[in-house]
């Protein structure tokens, strides 16, 4: 399997409204990114579009007013994990000697169509899958004495983080009480435990290890992938609400690839749609113990969110996993202005999607 | 890079009429196809869908249905050559060691949203690309001296073939006059040099060279891949009409990599989606040297298009090609029951896109 290196990012500003055109955001940004790296558009072999908008033929339309004609370009769909897809369709392009550089760009706007999943009713009258998040947080309440308290401290360190990032979507900083005393969705989720839907778009560069070499002496490697699918409706993974089995198993797969374990691990982008998502993540990741996530976000060990997770930066469906990723490749570079993570050497990221059904691990690191 | 084999194929019949899920018809080819096969549900390790749908969450759910918990699942869409996208995203998975086998599905149905590029102003009020079919038309008359005859009497073989195959969407062959009367749509393009949209899926699965010793001592190889994106409007790539561009550079692309020339090819399923078509592929397909493809059609020394091809099977845009391949499978495995090619070794698969903005082209063969 030929090694993989990401080289270069970048992210849209987030914002709340579904103005202006999906193709010229995801173009802008790809021209930024574009901008910072060395390596001609003649030479980008495959442009990989990541959305869950309704627009056809995306990928093309991409490559079209980049100025590329790529061997390969096709959009991927997947609901929230659309991004982090893409990305590991990438990475298998190149890893199977197919491409040497391969362009993820994943855009959204705030009114997609991938904000709905109308095949499981399951949801209810809620676009968010809001109800699962909240049988999860009970249980987990019941189960290990977890509190609400530790739940809204996820969202006021996300929103904190936030304030660092110029990108994301709010700006202002929140206290517990907001979170305690915001409105009440779907008990115990209130409405400041929730992300939301937001535009937006990120891009990144992965480049084979021979074309690597033309590009930069430091690229951050992709060290590990796990991915699962356990099914597509929430009412088919409820056999244990303590843990979410397809993170389980993909975090898994990634450290056994990566060969390191959780304790290697410095910075993290996961995926925090609800604050519950996030207290069980660290159990699910193995940070900390099951049970023990409640805790864990009164102890503040690790770098979670650096750039504010979904809670702070808004939540462009199609976007987040490549944005997540663009966060991580930007800490371990030493580029994340503002919010960088001191000594950082190794980043996961976890993106989950549709109640969390389905599961993705990338492990980056700046050694191969 | 890992080898590559298909080992199972099956499509579903195509219909005009939108009736029914596209999931359901996804679900029961696949169920057909896994019935054929030794291989076990729980030993899928990829499902990829094709399709250009407005479903979000498709492949989840198609997985979901069928009862298989895959490592990797997401859609892939890029209009007419979502199929074949999807089997070279595929083919990457397996080459690159990261899944042993991958299921590919497509369906559509009759009223897809794929049925239109929006984007692309240039195709005026017709859903398909008429006008430009028209332009090469023109084009290959003007130059070659090619005969509106001579297109017609691709729609007659095409539509005569799909008489064989109990799939195909028409059952009743056509004679020239019956084509050169037809409705006229943009001069000199009428009514019966065009294929329809239509309802209906197609699946294969793809294993590594490792796990198809499990299954089957008579796989089919993927030998050669070509891919190329030129552009996504038809404007774009007004340089030269002679020859559809990117189907040309897809074909060299793949002639070297499965390192045979173009006399080695047995069978072939082209992209037919106006007749004209056909008579650009043999040409850039370097089957007959640039401007005999008239005559080529007189000649009939190929077998091109088995099963009818895009004008005599209907045309479910994201399921097409997959159905070329899983027609080239079954050929290339004995199996075309009623149309079999005699002694083929070597087939050819060659899907467009939007007015040959973009081109796949496979090589399948008997030897690895």
């Amino acid at each position: 399997m030929n090694k993989v290196a990401i080289v270069s990012c970048e992210t849209s500003k987030f914002r709340k409204d579904s103005k202006g055109s999906i193709f010229d955001d995801a173009v802008q940004t790809c021209g930024a990114l574009l901008k910072k790296c060395v390596l001609p558009k003649s030479q980008i072999d495959a442009v990989l579009f990541s959305s869950c908008a309704g627009e056809q033929y995306s990928a093309s339309i991409i490559s079209e007013m980049l100025g590329i004609t790529p061997t390969i370009s096709h959009r991927i769909d997947n609901l929230c994990n659309s991004g982090t897809d893409a990305i590991v369709s990438a990475f298998s392009y190149i890893a199977s000697g197919m491409c040497d550089s391969v362009l993820v760009v994943g855009a959204e706007l705030a009114n997609s169509p991938g904000n709905q999943l109308l095949w499981d009713v399951s949801r209810g009258s809620f676009n968010f899958p809001v109800h699962w998040a909240a049988m999860y947080a009970k249980y987990h309440m019941r189960k290990f004495g977890t509190t609400e308290e530790q739940m809204a401290k996820v969202a006021v360190k996300n929103r904190l983080n936030a304030t660092r990032n110029p990108k994301a979507v709010f700006k202002e900083s929140i206290t517990i009480d907001d979170v305690l005393y915001s409105k009440p969705i779907v008990d115990p989720i209130k409405l400041l435990d929730c992300s939301m839907l937001c535009s937006g778009s990120a891009a990144v560069l992965l480049l084979s290890e021979e074309k690597i070499k033309e590009v930069t002496d430091n690229p951050v490697w992709i060290k590990g992938i796990g991915r699962h699918t356990a099914s597509a409706s929430f009412s088919s993974v409820l056999g244990d609400l303590s843990s979410i089995l397809s993170a389980k198993k993909a975090a898994n797969d990634a450290y056994k690839m990566a060969r390191i374990s959780p304790n290697c691990i410095d910075v993290v982008e996961l995926h925090d749609a609800f604050t519950i998502l996030e207290i069980l993540a660290y159990e699910d990741l193995g940070f900390v113990d099951k049970g023990k996530g409640g805790k864990f976000v009164d102890e503040r060990r690790m770098d979670i969110n650096p750039r504010g997770g979904i809670i702070g930066c808004g939540h462009p469906v199609g976007a987040t996993g490549v944005a997540q990723t663009a966060e991580i490749v930007a800490q371990l570079s030493n580029e994340a202005t503002g919010r960088q993570v001191k000594q950082c050497k190794n980043g996961l990221i976890l993106n989950l999607a549709a109640a969390g059904t389905s599961a993705t691990v990338i492990i980056l690191g700046t050694e191969a």
